[in-house]
């Protein structure tokens, strides 16, 4: 069950890190989709590893193969299975780690909830199985290409640095450079400090600014499954992430009431909103604003350096700083919110369609 | 499908805050669960509007009836419902916005996602849904008793006025104030912000922060269901909520990994972690530590002044500021909140039996 | 879980035979639907009991209230609660069954389940439970009248005694009787069977049939939720339901494939089989041809007679027949079954509006 | 949606009969169980085709590979994804029914619901999607083994050949016989019967009859999700599936309760009932009695001979029987009932883990 998402765009991964391969099966697909797939590999680009150098050293081509859903290149309503075969598995590099449970891993919770544990890379627990989810949000986003929504998420934060609020961003300017982050001159600070920290052996962590264009009114549902609820699973869900925010979230708790409320305007027949802190939801229903939302990822547990840890019999031991690893997440984190938000919002528009006579 | 939260303790809430009741159907409580009446009543209080001068002057009993479900004061595995009549009914109040969309309320979205709506006191977008969740969620408490499970919330920030980190306070004091915040100092402030803020016929928001003692290690499932992302959605589901972080949360990303890591050690036989940014939840999974979070609220969206919107033919109007509305919704969130975390943490625990033969 | 049925219309039912009320709760008919509670209550008239010599004595009115989800007498989107209270309740008629299980009830079985049970009258095993499917029906009828769908269903069958196929009868007399069968010899015939088997002290099983007219093209989904899988599950999920078979059925099993097939021709435009052994069903999604199908009951297990059991200690001991209850159960049947087949095929029209582009 | 199946053992099955593959997801199989492949390779071969003179002369390996979810030969609790390759694949064969609707398939369904199909060997509703079906039964038997849980299908009708009641039958000798019919005598009268029908260029249907012995006391759910319900729902969605019946069935409807019910008696401590019309299921809850039901088939729609059908344009066309199929399709949907039980079984002794405290 927790490896299906979705209600009627519904997705189902698996996959570990060092096993055959990675998938994902996408159920509810509307049939008559064109599947560009060459812009499902250019998705899957942007998150793949080794692709800079502020990114991990390790080589995965994530060259994907359709099994199933496709016909004549249009999708059928048949469930569209993806697999991603793993290449560069060096399962031996984990070997020391087989009864050792990492500081701030899954480790430890999966034996225990499992009574054992595939070791190998994290298995299951590795961020490798977000390449599914990125897979996945390419074909969402080619069904909301029908709709003209665009999603653009950023680099917004590196440790302390911090981006423009993304109203003063020019958002095509993201893929310019390796961090992610729009702001020429903030971009090139990112990417020092992620430099120095890497070059120091450890890891920093960062935010994702995500920005949905042109929702149609309408997105959500009351009560439980409201927009920003599943958006904040969503994002909650990927690796590393400790907090999301949406609209003028943790800051607009020290606002008046009277200074929060977007009042509303008529601007040429189109029903408008002066500001904008409400990040495009209403009672937990898009307005046709745009809706804004932003997730903290942590600094990436594994570093270079020796730590204190217990093995499986409890004795105290010291886990050696090895294997390729991400100094910031952030950078290759901007794809996977841009999927996961994809997804939510295919979903919502699929479901929106029965809400009314 | 919308008003259905939990895989197998699953409830479904329904009602209007003008029309006839409020009420949930709770389906999956284990049977032979003692359903102490009183306790839930005691719980319905400390939500309910009217219960100090910082809080909405608006009158409900909020007293409950079990329909099913029970027999002989024990649950029988059967749903079991819950009905609140709804007393305090000024439908007449709300007359004067039957076509008038106010700022930063659900009025709009509805109308656009649903054709027409209840207009009545916010409808089915009224925080009195959150009654229902409350009935609930001291259900779910009652089970979690079994367990030895403790979930405490309180108020930690009202506007700028912030509490210190929950490991310095103590949490048996928060039901000594109004405010519920546990620090005495503290306290007086936050009450007496609210109050210059009612005064001035405004609105300000807060944060409520939450802690889980005692949860059992390999609570959460990996992937979508993370117990992080469920309390996530569960706590964004509720109105008036814009952000939601745990552990280290967005502070964290600007720790290195070195400082952020939790390092395992070994109590007595027992695995530990000297630091706990985690906040007890690892790979999604929790980890025998204490499982805290942060869940902000935006300032209540009605103020007791005017202000300008559009009515439905989209024609500029002002609102008037009418009607009796909490000043702070925090106070009143706390058990809210609480609830919910119990309903996760009882889902959890469920799911958790069926992990491993 | 189990309380649920449905995807997108989606009901949830609770409540006991003896218990304060059962109910139900609608979650996903879409806004606008005009509710006409005349409807609703003549649907629960045709299932309630003491309404002819042929079915029991007991009394219950069976009159509903609506809680919540409909504003100006028109759904508004949010779930509608219906309750309908217990009036007849003789619970002591129950107190010597308390330790016993009745042969062919659920007693044992919920015994062993649950570790105690609410034995009066069945508590949640009793039909009862499907007044709140008779008015939930109703809505998903008022519902599909939007389509022109039409469903009927009459008693095909009592004991040895066969009605004619469906396409022989005319299905508008189906009410002109009390055991709602529509041939009018038959009808005679099976009411005095019927006669004859309550005063024998006994009872006697039967057959509804039920016949879907006007349905799309294109409900039901591929795979595992085929129109007729989810029919079927609807009506075994129905108390005494023995089996289902649609279309040609089991008697079909005899025929060979060039009998059995149903050739296309070309109506006028219209795209019609000649015969239509399919059951209006291809590939598990409606082809526009009748949807019919048969629904097999037991005979009633409580009867006026001695029979041999065991105590809840495993003591042998003799349940005596007491209490008041159908003769058999299939002419109360009927508006069941009904409602049931309008769940499903109102939640098949919502789901095939995403089938594609 | 419609392609996964199950609550907590639940199943997402993949691909078209002439695309790359098909295949299976199965989330949530508890982990630390041994998978043995080489029995879910025996499981596969009893289904495949061209296994015998009576079955298609189509020729598949069905070999599979497993692509996840288990280490060390053991189930993890990830999700375990299982792919079979299409070998044989005849496109070709195919292409002169890309217009043509062939009679009772779901050619004119598929293309009315999704604007276009896969026509090549019908794609998705091939019965080759019964092959995932089967290696994740396969699983569920696996697990099953752990709880003695026994589960035996056989042919128990071909046309009007009907073999004698289970309880007469060594259901050991299902597999001595190319027909699957335990009987000796009968079965080869069947399979001279299938024979000649398929020397006449056409097709014939049957019935598959299931036993489950040992099934825990407590399975199933009440009210929608009743053992028989879900049994039901499973093999109605097997393609060429029309009916379904447990315990007494449409045959029981001829008895008097005092006949059909079965009374209790204690046996060494252990309670039973004398007779077994219940089929093991009182209540929707399995009683530790054998579990039985009986699954119609109709006739393989595909005959060697020509019939007469429209074309996309509604142009009347004679449709030429081309192809391999089975004459009658029950010896190799023997598995698939007893893979699809499995699947059932498996899930609610799950689910009953969390029926009481």
């Amino acid at each position: 069950m927790s490896n299906s998402y979705g209600t009627l765009f519904r997705i189902t991964t698996f996959g570990e890190s060092h096993g055959h391969s990675i998938g994902v099966v996408i159920d509810g697909c509307p049939a008559g989709l064109e599947l560009d797939e060459a812009f499902i590999q250019s998705e899957l680009n942007r998150r793949k590893p080794g692709q800079s150098k502020i990114t991990t050293q390790r080589k995965e081509e994530d060259a994907f193969k359709i099994l199933s859903g496709v016909f004549e290149g249009k999708s059928t309503g048949a469930p569209i299975a993806i697999v991603i075969e793993n290449s560069d598995q060096r399962s031996k590099d984990y070997s020391h780690l087989e009864n050792t449970f990492r500081p701030s891993h899954a480790d430890y919770t999966y034996e225990a909830k499992y009574g054992f544990r595939d070791h190998r890379g994290g298995g299951r627990s590795s961020a490798r199985e977000t390449a599914a989810r990125v897979a996945a949000g390419a074909i969402a986003k080619l069904f909301l290409k029908k709709y003209a929504v665009e999603i653009n998420a950023f680099v917004s934060q590196v440790g302390e640095l911090k981006a423009p609020h993304y109203t003063q961003l020019d958002l095509s300017k993201t893929e310019n450079n390796m961090v992610r982050c729009p702001d020429p001159v903030m971009s090139e600070k990112m990417i020092a400090l992620i430099d120095q920290v890497r070059l120091s052996r450890d890891t920093i962590g960062g935010v994702v600014t995500c920005v949905v264009k042109n929702a149609p009114v309408g997105l959500g549902e009351p009560v439980f499954d409201k927009l920003h609820a599943e958006l904040g699973k969503a994002m909650l869900s990927i690796n590393a992430v400790k907090g999301f925010e949406y609209g003028s979230g943790f800051e607009g708790v020290k606002l008046h009431g009277s200074q929060h409320n977007d009042e509303f305007y008529n601007e040429g027949g189109k029903i408008k909103t002066k500001t904008n802190h409400s990040g495009g939801i209403q009672g937990g229903i898009s307005n046709g604003e745009d809706i804004y939302f932003n997730v903290a990822f942590k600094p990436v547990a594994t570093i270079m350096q020796d730590q204190q840890s217990v093995d499986k019999e409890g004795n105290e031991v010291t886990v050696a700083g090895k294997g390729r690893h991400d100094p910031c997440v952030v950078p290759r984190a901007v794809p996977i919110v841009e999927a996961m938000a994809a997804l939510v919002t295919a979903d919502f528009i699929l479901r929106s369609k029965v809400s009314k006579l």
